[in-house]
């Protein structure tokens, strides 16, 4: 025993010759196209033609030993006598002769001892049969070895009649016994496919089917070789003559599979194509079964399935080679050996396949999908103990790097198996899937992402040091300290999460583009596990991006500002002193609602912003769940919008969803800003040159300060000196100046220029905070306590202070401290800092657009819209459910925006001391 | 021939017997339950003695001819001799004899003529045969009549076997004919049914089986009786003995259906339960399959075959005598007999059962999935030209009325032919679908709906004409008017709305409660067509809805409105005259600026609402879709809100569909109310409070008349005499206030009452409409000219004449215009009218709620959230789509909103003369 399983391992090795250029591939031949004076020989799957003295049998195969007699009808009387057995068929009488085996071996239609009679053949004593094998089969799974009774009758009998007499039927029914056995090469015991590996290493003499190694005469083709790196080579050396694509005739968008089915007894019984659900266990329409082999379908399906219908619908098992299909130049059809990666194999007691490692893999060739014959113990008639059912079968297809036209690797079957000890059929279930996915190397695609990241990432370095030196020059300090690394460290997170955010969405609409429109197939998209970095970069961008998002809310909301009344007492006022008929005079109170209306509206301005955010969310909704976008992103190649109700529905692809909704967002956003920018603000309302002109009309400037040294002026000195004033004057006033009869808004003579950034001299800023403190030290610390009417007078009296000395600097009253106006250079706008420092004199520069917006959310319209974008994706990828994402992405604006508001409002009041009462 | 036909028809009146009162049911027995002295008697589906000399035979079914021969094993031999056949069975020899007829007829194994053998069977030349049958087929709906094979070689065999001898397989095998002749009575041919009616109606004498009067002894059941409404009293005159619920035990939620099946040569073949998708001709998983019998499980299923399927699954046609299976109070199981609507049956020509009327109904029996036999011409071993396929079939599940417990009527089973032309099969398919449908008379709902609608609807009449009433008040006129009537139907559409929006509202969440939450089942959802009414009233409630809003919106836009500015100027103001050095003193002008505060925050409480409606939509959305609370509204019994990804998934019900929707809507504005008013308006902002504050601390008054004779009043004169002051002087009046230092802000001296609604004289009012035409007459007409400073002037005049105006009436000055200030009756604040008319003075109404609020979106929060709710429901009904649904209510909101704004800002400019620049 131990010496013939020496033997048998590694026979493989031995015989090793390296496969043919054109690959592992055969014309296709059906039995019905071998005519009469061929047969179909069912172990080289092609025809043969019939020797001397032989006709084809009805199935077509060979009957290597059927000899035609004729025999006259003898009417109602069938008489079978010695060797002759007379049969009735199809109206003629044929008589057979007794197996061939009998009569060589007993000479007779009787084999009894010392022959031996098996598996319906007869042997003799002396003849020289293969080891003899041992009838057991383990269920590794679930832990039990049975001695089958299938094995027990068949093993001996069709190693032996293969192996003395190359018995074809006896030949593929060891083969299946050896497939039965999960393919498992072990050197410890003579099992089915020991046997097997026996009889294929001793008849090498008989040479090899269709010049291909693996495939010896008379024998199946069971295994490839197992040699390291074989797989490799079998899968990856070789492509398929086919090419694939997305649109056009059925052939070239069809993936042809043809399977060749053998029974348990080695018969062999049709050539079937997998179309029409042949491996797929779940039911479904045939619609949605054969959506499994239109090429670009990645395909899953699932489902548990209950043992007692398996029993019912499998009690006997079907075996299957696998080809593919497809015609040469001529229009011949060729088949091409689809290779198995069965992970229940095992070869020296190890599970090569179940590794990641190409290299250690050994590839089969038959399968089955349901054996419930092996693990029938004693009875055939029985119920099976355990039943081997493969649970998890996928189809790789594999596309060829830089093909440009849909080149594809020879398919890998992936066929996982599972045992199940049969207890209760009616409650016993079995979850089976079924996959078809696609696959091509992403290395191509994660180099150039990784180049993008680090040449995007080195200039956003770049980019951060030149913002934190502007940032430096307006904060008016120079030496380096920790803020100031704090500070490029934010600056940096912002740049890169841009930079995250553009690899993303070039990826995403790469492969939306790229995938989706392509005829003729050069991409594939990435698997789930491919699409984890994806996912990961995603991650970072938004992390990145929440962190500048919340360093722009905290400056915006600590901002410096004041508005700066320029309206002056119109007059004294006579008042009766009462008591007294004395009339005395004092200086005409200037009314404060002017700037109470400023203040009110400049709180209404914070959360204004380019885009209506709302309907940003809901008019992608529409368009992914409404329109159908959402489509876009299944794992087919179909690039329409809307599906059947009856057509298969693919899995999502991450990469996809993220695309088509982060294209959708640009361009819904870009549209808005479009539209805002040229119609809304144009012709219905622009809220943020509506407030400009509201400090001109109300005689009031807005003096704003975003870092210590830099900020924003607004100049809203009436050009009618006085704005305090009634209804009729107003209107004179509007009506004076729409007819231009009055001197231009500008600050200088002369001019319109209203907005100017102002870097503004380190004296200046002291001065201010001088000020200030006095404020603060009223409204901070005893805040909770200024009920003290000493505190309001101080407050007020600061108030009039900063209001003075804001005026008189605008008016270059301070000769120290004075300004002078000049145009920001080019590069200064595009860098967005300032070249000169304001040592001696402040600097206004004048501005053209609406700079002050920075540090409204109206300014910051990028860093928004990005963080709304990564906020859906995030928890879209997260759930899945792009209603959900839109829901949650409207609730965030909410209540950033509440706390902007809130906060910002809190602010205002703190610095210019109108009461929060008039923030309405 | 004639004669033959003439006695066919109608032979069923003739042997009319009522239903016994236990119905149709009889005890269940399987062929494996007779045991070895009884047979299987497959006519009557239950167990018979054999006779003397009689065994049972393998099958079970009585072989009345089978004879035992003891044979004696002969080895290798077998030899068959004269009438006698051996034949080897299970290791055993049994010998049976030759057919009985062939040995009665001819004494031998031998009929040959005149002697006719037919079907197998050979009958003598004398005996009294059926009418001679003709074998053509009609397939009306291809308009193809053909001669069937099948019916050439069986038909006139399996009558004269059914007729001579009682062979039970021949008058199974003459039923199916009859059945594959879709049931069809005619009385101008002997087709398969005559000669069954025939033989039906000549052999009354051997009794009935079951005591089931249509079911004769021997033959197949086939039809019911032809009487009229013998259909009505065959479906619901008795119920079904089994309680269902809708959680419970699983043979209580399960609908046991079973079929007796044969094949088309009358063999009986098994019992077989309709689960695992007997009847179900679409694949599916067996978990989506087997939920068709779930009890109050709504199922459709339906889905294109192809034919070339068709024929290869279906080679041979299976007959199904479909039962339900109950148990008794004993536990014996025991069967129903399932009528089926045959809508291809004809009855003399007419397609009695395609109409709705129960009374012209024909009920039969027996039925087929597909038919591939009796299209096939000349040859049974080609393709059919033709096939029969059962392309629809729906069962019928009716609850009896009033039940509190799930009683059933006998369930139906209708099913509809399609006749298929086979031309090429590959490419042709066929549309099938199954469905099990749950119904119950909805005639009570009915009536209750409609005795709602009426009296609902005449208290809306009752209520509308109040309104009216109170309305004639209010514009201070009192003839009846083509306005009256027209204002009349305006209220009266409103409140009809709200009755439409109560009944479907109640309607709604009633199905929801009672269908989903009960155990017992009581209730049955409406099908789709007796949702019509429902769908109706929906419609009707939102377009009288959107007409009540229309002119809501309408009547808000049209409003007048005055800002009554009570500050006098603090003095006389020293000016010093240009050019002359002289000093001169001029009134102090009054600043506008308050005027524009209160008129810009006027304009932007506008819009304010007592919810948030984005938030509300957004919610709403979030728990139909993301939640799982519109899988509520699927047609089936599970109140769960997920269902797993492997579950079938029962169609919507429009009804729940409206009724989870609505329910949802309704709780989350609650929800919204309650935090707005307990928590937001309390502790966040307050808007209207906000506003009326305002208005006393900036000295101005708001008088709006919303009708000519009737609207609003907030006093607004400040404690404190000025508010036209500086910062200084503003925080010091309101430190005083908050320190209770000043007097009380009301109109009457120490009240607190600032709101007034008012109800002012016709003197009053024309002397405003004097000042006001003169408004108008400037911004009116010559709006497009006000370039002339003449009409600045003008307007101005007029303002300020308004002011003086309307501060002296409140003020009492004008003797002849005074008013008087009272509290409103409870009846007057219940009915929202007046009772006394204000004829010598004004009456001014304290007013503790906002009730000024009326013209503001804010007071009408009711109108507008069930036009929302209308809105949505309209759009889904439509659309079946909550997404939709909800992004154009959010569309319509925001459109509405515009309108709103817009307009009642133009509004708001004209009637205050407030510059619309200052409206931002």
């Amino acid at each position: 025993m131990a010496t013939a399983a020496a033997l048998l391992l590694p026979p493989l090795l031995l015989l090793w010759v390296p496969p043919p250029a054109r690959g592992f591939s055969l014309p296709l031949q059906r039995p019905g196209d071998c005519g009469d004076a061929r047969y179909f020989d069912i172990s080289q799957l092609s025809c043969g033609s019939c020797g001397p003295n032989q006709k084809r049998s009805a199935g077509g195969e060979r009957a290597a030993v059927v000899h035609v007699y004729a025999c006259q009808d003898i009417g109602w009387f069938l008489i079978m006598v010695g060797p002759l057995l007379f049969v009735k068929n199809a109206q003629k009488i044929w008589c057979v002769r007794c197996e061939q085996t009998f009569i060589s071996v007993s000479k007779s239609c009787d084999c009894s001892s010392p022959n031996l009679l098996t598996g319906g053949l007869c042997f003799g004593a002396g003849e020289s049969l293969p080891p003899k094998g041992i009838a057991t089969v383990r269920f590794g799974q679930v832990g039990v070895t049975l001695t089958s009774a299938w094995f027990l009758k068949n093993l001996q009998a069709s190693a032996s009649a293969c192996w003395l007499y190359s018995n074809l039927t006896a030949c593929q029914a060891l083969g299946n016994m050896c497939v039965m056995n999960m393919n498992s090469l072990s050197s410890s015991s003579t099992d089915a496919c020991s046997l097997f590996q026996y009889i294929y290493a001793n008849t090498a003499r008989l040479g090899i089917v269709h010049s291909i190694a693996f495939w010896r005469h008379n024998l199946p083709w069971l295994y490839y070789g197992d040699q390291p790196g074989l797989a490799s080579q079998v899968l990856e050396t070789n492509h398929l003559p086919t090419v694939f694509s997305f649109k056009g005739k059925s052939e070239d968008v069809k993936l042809q599979f043809i399977a060749a089915s053998y029974d348990a007894a080695g018969n062999f019984l049709k050539w079937q194509s997998l179309e029409g659900g042949l491996l797929q266990l779940c039911p479904d329409t045939q619609t949605k079964l054969n959506a499994a082999y239109v090429f670009g379908t990645t395909y899953e399906q699932s489902c548990k399935i209950s043992v007692s219908k398996i029993l019912l619908d499998f009690s006997h098992p079907i075996f299957y080679d696998l080809f593919f299909e497809y015609n040469d130049d001529n229009g011949q059809r060729y088949l091409w050996a689809v290779p198995v990666l069965n992970l229940n194999l095992q070869y020296s007691e190890m599970y090569v396949n179940k590794g990641s490692s190409m290299n250690s893999w050994l590839l089969t060739r038959r399968f089955f999908l349901v054996d419930t014959l092996s693990g029938r113990e004693n009875d055939l008639g029985k119920l099976p103990r355990i039943i081997r059912v493969a649970s998890k079968i996928t189809i790789s297809i594999r596309l060829v790097s830089h093909t440009r036209k849909g080149t594809i690797y020879p398919p890998l079957i992936t066929v996982a198996y599972t045992d199940v000890l049969v207890q209760d059929p009616d409650t016993q279930s079995v979850m089976v899937s079924f996959s078809v996915r696609y696959e091509m190397s992403q290395s191509e695609a994660r180099i150039q992402t990784d180049i993008t990241l680090g040449v995007l990432g080195g200039l956003a370095v770049l980019w951060s040091l030149l913002r934190t030196a502007g940032w430096k020059r307006r904060t008016g300090s120079s030496v380096i300290d920790l803020q100031t690394v704090l500070k490029f460290l934010l600056f940096y997170a912002g740049d890169l999460a841009n930079v995250f955010f553009i690899i993303t969405v070039g990826t995403g609409i790469y492969w939306l583009v790229f995938f989706k429109a392509q005829q003729f197939v050069s991409v594939l998209l990435p698997l789930p596990t491919q699409e984890k970095a994806f996912v990961t970069y995603i991650a970072c961008a938004f992390s990145l991006k929440a962190v500048q998002f919340l360093q722009l809310l905290v400056s915006q909301l600590t901002v410096d500002i004041f508005f700066i009344d320029w309206e002056r007492p119109k007059g004294r006022v006579l008042k009766a002193v009462e008591g007294e008929g004395d009339v005395k005079s004092a200086a005409a109170p200037v009314s404060i609602w002017r700037t109470y209306f400023i203040a009110n509206e400049w709180n209404e301005i914070q959360t204004v912003r380019k885009i209506n955010p709302l309907f940003q969310v809901l008019a992608v909704l529409f368009f992914l769940e409404v329109v159908g976008f959402s489509n876009l992103a299944l794992m087919d190649s179909s690039s329409s919008l809307t599906r059947s109700s009856e057509s298969y529905v693919a899995p999502w692809s991450r990469v996809l969803r993220f695309g088509v909704s982060a294209a959708l967002w640009l361009a819904i956003a870009f549209l808005q800003i479009i539209f805002f920018a040229v119609f809304y603000e144009r012709f219905v309302e622009d809220k943020l040159s509506q407030f400009v002109d509201l400090c001109c009309v109300s005689n009031i400037s807005v003096f704003l300060l975003s870092h210590s040294c830099f900020g924003y002026y607004i100049h809203g000195r009436s050009v009618h000196g006085h704005a305090d004033t009634n209804m009729e004057e107003m209107n004179m006033n509007l009506k004076r100046e729409a007819e231009n009869l009055c001197s231009q808004r500008g600050l200088l003579p002369n001019t319109d220029g209203q907005m100017f950034q102002i870097s503004i001299s380190r004296k200046m800023r002291l001065q201010y905070d001088r000020i200030h403190e006095t404020l603060t030290r009223r409204r901070g610390p005893a805040r909770f306590l200024d009920s003290s009417a000493n505190s309001f007078e101080q407050s007020t009296r600061a108030y009039n202070t900063m209001n003075r000395f804001l005026a008189s600097f605008i008016d270059h009253v301070h000769k120290e401290m004075d300004y002078i106006v000049k145009d920001k250079l080019l590069l200064e706008r595009i860098l967005g800092m300032e070249f000169m420092e304001p040592i001696e004199k402040s600097i206004f520069y004048n501005d053209e657009g609406h700079s002050f917006s920075e540090v409204l959310y109206y300014g910051n319209e990028t860093t928004l819209l990005i963080f709304d974008i990564l906020f859906f994706s995030i928890v879209d990828l997260a759930s899945q459910s792009f209603v959900l994402a839109a829901i949650l992405t409207y609730l965030q604006q909410e209540i950033f925006r509440f706390i902007r508001n809130t906060v910002g409002q809190k602010n205002l009041t703190s610095k210019t001391l109108v009461d929060e009462r008039f923030l309405i």
